[in-house]
């Protein structure tokens, strides 16, 4: 059966990139291969819009998340945690594994931080070295005010900010340099159009900084390791070579397109997925900074969201239902990477019916044509 | 320009799984890949001979490894590492880490380790909590003699013997449950025949009862917390989705071929590859038990091994060099997974001219013929 993939990663992979990475297996110690690291490597600083170097692993996203604590701070150390979903979860548990002290900054689900609550955070507690978010936190479609983020840690001489651009990057702006974010994360498997499999992390001078001092165990994911081995064109273990090949075919796409060109893109669809909702009389679960990268849906009242995902199965396609504390109120629609404008319109089409199946009445049509209008008048 | 890729991992990728790896992408949480993650269980139990659970992670092996450290012991424990190359040196660094002493056993490269010298260690020391060797020694293509190793191990009841069996796994013989191992670390790119990027780990009874007492810290390769993911079909973090549809495709062909057929394909092969060496009056660099998978060569008196392997390479043949000590003073060539034995015999032919453009002169065809007696014979 014909599949549309519209969830908030993995994301549908090219035909292009997934011919790229057919071709026969090479060595990662090889030149061929080395060459191809010298590439990415450039064009992974366009992408995350560095002149740092961006370190590759061969892992998932949690992997680099992971790494982002172990090489910045050291047990003991005090963290700063924005916890507005699953993901900042994430953080406090990985900075409690390493016995990191965390002040949890509880943010309700559906709702972004506050850049002064976090100033006075790092005000009252001087101790804090680091502040963990979410650029997008994909459990609620929320995306984070990061750049008054960055304004406010920088402030702090001896604090840094570290972001979870897993599924924000190559999505929607977060300039790492211009900002002043000191740790970026990433994936392979949402903007970026591949596989997962490959995780990335760009440190800022002053995060590097920290590195020299931090006494956490690590050794799969030293960054100061993998720093060394990619100024030889090399990763310090063996390199995820398809996915490395499918990198460069992706970014290759990225500077031929324009990052500005693919964040305006991703921006209409929000908007036009965020219309057609409204059109049909739902709400979104985001009530602040609804993201760019995707939706995310109350499920109307007496209907599980869990229904709506299997129904949409049903269809061919595939959306994403709540997680952990959202699980049946929410479902989940992705707009980034190879979705594209029609893929939308056949996903709110087919909700529309999926709706009216489950007893909650939509006119048909209503939500798609609301799309349509954005997507047409800023073509 | 065509290659053939001999070298120890990466491994040639069958185009058969490069196939099913460019299926459209799907998503890891959806039914269709628990299906996949099912199946891909029970097969990885017939590949590691074991009842236990094969744990996956998207990560290449030295992560698993890790994994094996950071799951079993704690700060303050001891450990025995068998260092006799590249990757028993990875043991010690990886144990030094997380703060576990190490009593090395050096063994000079191109040796195996002496099974009495192990249990004398461990009569000498009671506090040695975990031996750690490899199975294959990637850097000398000497196999450890871990059946034996296991014997003496068994004796200790509050000792694990934990086997890096990265290269070895579905190589040659190595019966999880049958010799009793405690843990057991394979990687994707060797023997199993698939692009690097996933590891796996298995752990004997023994060992999991030691991982509920580890106080390293632990997250992406939490070995506790991806057992019970895995028994709901799922993996804790995002799935190496193309990487797994690729292995449920050549764990297909393992079970078809069966392990013994391919075993004594590896076994023949590397009888052959020997016996030619040894016709062009070239020595091993592996003294003892030379392995099954892959030959390790001394380079002709005066002549760079790293110059063979970039001849070799002018004639679209990638054979590995040396690694750390041995660099430059030997060359290695894979013979496993989809390597098979006429991909051998054009190497060695390759080989022959390579080392008379060198200046070390071979009579042409003798080390082919000496092969292909062995292959013929045996066939």
């Amino acid at each position: 059966m014909k599949r549309l993939l519209m969830t908030p990663g993995p994301t549908p992979v090219a035909p292009e990139t997934q011919l790229a990475m057919a071709q026969p297996m090479i060595h990662h110690r090889a030149p061929a291969f080395m060459d191809i690291l010298a590439k990415v490597r450039e064009d992974l600083k366009y992408l995350f819009q560095t002149e740092q170097e961006v370190l590759m692993f061969a892992a998932t996203g949690t992997g680099a998340m992971e790494g982002a604590v172990a090489n910045t701070l050291s047990p003991g150390d005090t963290a700063l945690v924005v916890d507005g979903g699953k993901f900042g979860e994430r953080w406090a548990e990985l900075c409690e594994v390493y016995g990191i002290k965390v002040d949890r900054l509880k943010v309700e689900w559906g709702y972004a931080v506050k850049p002064q609550e976090v100033e006075a955070r790092l005000t009252a507690n001087p101790a804090i070295k680091a502040v963990f978010v979410q650029a997008n936190e994909t459990s609620t479609a929320v995306a984070h005010p990061v750049q008054e983020l960055a304004q406010v840690v920088k402030k702090f001489p001896h604090t840094i900010l570290v972001v979870d651009a897993i599924s924000a990057l190559g999505g929607y702006p977060l300039p790492m340099d211009e900002w002043g974010l000191d740790v970026v994360v990433a994936g392979s498997q949402k903007a970026m159009m591949l596989p997962p499999g490959m995780a990335f992390a760009a440190l800022s001078p002053k995060a590097w900084e920290m590195v020299k001092t931090s006494t956490c165990p690590k050794y799969y994911f030293d960054f100061a390791k993998q720093l060394k081995s990619q100024a030889k064109n090399q990763t310090a273990y063996t390199s995820a070579v398809t996915l490395t090949i499918g990198l460069m075919q992706v970014l290759g796409w990225f500077r031929e397109q324009g990052l500005e060109r693919i964040f305006a893109r991703n921006a209409r669809m929000a908007r036009a997925c965020r219309a057609a909702v409204a059109a049909m009389g739902l709400e979104l679960f985001s009530k602040e900074y609804p993201s760019d990268v995707l939706t995310a849906v109350q499920a109307p009242a007496g209907i599980d969201g869990q229904k709506v995902v299997a129904k949409m199965r049903e269809k061919g396609i595939w959306i994403a239902g709540g997680q952990a504390q959202a699980k049946g109120r929410i479902f989940r629609i992705a707009h980034m990477g190879y979705i594209d404008e029609q893929d939308l319109l056949g996903t709110l089409g087919a909700l529309e019916s999926v709706l009216n199946d489950l007893g909650y009445k939509v006119e048909l049509g209503v939500g798609v044509k609301a799309a349509q209008e954005i997507l047409g008048k800023e073509a």
